[in-house]
């Protein structure tokens, strides 16, 4: 299902885009005076060549799956905390919860890797690959099928939210230790040194981050995965939720959606999806800055502009739900200001 | 009445503060992971002394007046487009009329020193001073008199806004060739060199530019403003709709609202008011880093974050529009997230 959907992608119409561009230097305003307003509107046009963009549906998918290489002692909080927080998900009373009401957005929930089986839940999404990975400092995360069923999960979800006349969707993520896998990622893809791109994810002290980065560079020593294959990469130091979002991603774009990408996490995630297709970039809007270390030099390397940086490191969606707010704002720009020639002004420099 | 207003504001309570934070950390999240969102959350609840922060109504406003200096060629765009442009605020046309639109907002546009006499436009809002101050590159903008008389003008509009219970105000202006009393307050209050604060407002190219610095220069040269005495400065350098937003960021903090101020000709506005009380800057939210070029240096030097840096330099309040959703999006983050005791989780590092 992911190679079909990798195979789909187009890069979006250099037409449209000036098209697009023709009637933002139009609108009653010095030219290039909205900054980076212009160049999502312009973007949103082109992906989904429309005259006048208009999103129907709105929906932030939170992919949940527990990591092996929580046993090291990379996190200060419990595995159990995962259940908590997705049960927390599906009751609304999340970061997710508030800031995906705020935008007018769905939240979808997808026990994707969970440890825990949550029998009770009739909202959750189950798509179980595996009851979470494996010890990413021992052994290989996932096998390689795990990893494809796992992408497969994502597209899956890009096509039922396109089925429902969805037009952008948003990654988020919940998984205690997942910073850890995403650190190994971006070091092998980016590709980066290890304590350039290992932070202290929920909250670890010097001692912890030092542990943290001894555990992700030994993952990488063991696994030694080969830069050149990204999936071979993310089924040797991924995850199973960093999997879904990378279907996300690419199953996004298949279906030319506007995709936004939340934290590092979302990230590590993308740029999987990056290094199988490229071209997915250019339907990817990456909403902040993270606070989490290895963000800023993901985006450096990568030449990306982040929408936003408010010092955000709570995943789940959350960067992402507030970027979908600015994006509509460019779209409300793009669709409801006045021209130059309705104002009888002329356009000057 | 500014001088009733500048004695009226007080410190923003510790106390709440603190409360605020208390809640913020039992929110069920990592400690400081929401970053900005949870520093503006605090804010609004100490400046609103309520357990639980509600703003019932919000408004942007804009401000319009004329610039003397406009005949030393320092804007690419004629004087009658400040006419044309409140004329378009006025039919809903604008950037701001959208962006205020989506953040829920009222606009008012007050003619507090246009060149022009719209008189067939009953929504305009006619406090006019002066119509256009004067050269500055040759005298003083404003007597000391019309100066507090636009200041007025702001504290009235503050005055206003309360009494229709609104909670939220946001600074806006339109101004043809107001970068440049801009530029010149700010090298003088902040202090900073002319060359520093003094950029292409809508579009000048290279050699507009030296010209525009050289302007700015003269200005100050001949007012010689004494930076110790604010109002002095105000009168010399600056403009009327300057005077009515910094009336506005006084009367909005005497009455305990939230202010947001917008781009860089609102900062340079909102550093007369922190000059005049400094005091003041507990109640304004800096919505944006715009893109001209002196309001990165005015950030740094006064050691602000701004909320948005997007690359905005349209001025009209649009910034602030956008930050207005932001900042929602934290009081909405306040009040609706769950705590760790309601969903059964130890709070952790």
């Amino acid at each position: 299902m992911w190679r079909d959907a990798l195979k789909q992608i187009r890069p979006i119409s250099t037409k449209w885009l000036d098209r697009a561009n023709d009637r933002i230097d139009n609108l009653v305003k010095p030219k290039g005076s909205l900054g980076m307003l212009e160049e999502m509107a312009a973007r949103v046009v082109a992906i989904r060549e429309e005259e006048m963009p208009e999103i129907p549906a709105k929906e932030v998918f939170v992919f949940a799956g527990d990591h092996g290489v929580v046993s090291e002692g990379i996190s200060p909080y419990p595995q159990e905390v995962t259940g908590l927080m997705v049960k927390n998900f599906l009751t609304g009373g999340a970061g997710i919860n508030v800031l995906a009401r705020s935008a007018g957005a769905k939240v979808s929930v997808i026990d994707i890797g969970m440890k825990e089986a949550l029998t009770d839940e009739k909202d959750l999404i189950v798509r179980n690959i595996r009851r979470g990975t494996r010890n990413i400092a021992r052994e290989r995360s996932m096998t390689l099928k795990e990893t494809e069923e796992a992408i497969d999960v994502g597209v899956e979800m890009a096509e039922r939210a396109f089925a429902q006349g969805t037009g952008m969707v948003a990654t988020g993520e919940m998984g205690i230790g997942n910073t850890t896998p995403s650190a190994a990622l971006c070091s092998v893809l980016l590709p980066a040194e290890v304590e350039d791109v290992t932070g202290r994810g929920t909250g670890l002290d010097d001692e912890g981050l030092r542990h943290k980065i001894s555990v992700v560079k030994k993952a990488i020593e063991i696994n030694d995965p080969f830069m050149g294959d990204p999936l071979s990469v993310l089924s040797a130091v991924g995850g199973l939720e960093i999997a879904g979002i990378c279907g996300l991603c690419l199953g996004g774009a298949a279906l030319r959606m506007v995709v936004i990408v939340d934290g590092f996490i979302s990230s590590a995630a993308a740029l999987v999806a990056m290094r199988l297709n490229p071209v997915v970039k250019d339907y990817l809007f990456f909403s902040h800055n993270s606070s989490e270390k290895g963000h800023q030099v993901f985006f450096e390397k990568e030449g990306i502009s982040p929408v936003l940086d408010l010092g955000l490191r709570l995943g789940e969606g959350t960067g992402a739900a507030l970027a979908m707010q600015i994006i509509d704002n460019a779209i409300k720009i793009y669709r409801e200001m006045a021209t130059f020639q309705e104002v009888g002004i002329e356009p000057g420099a």
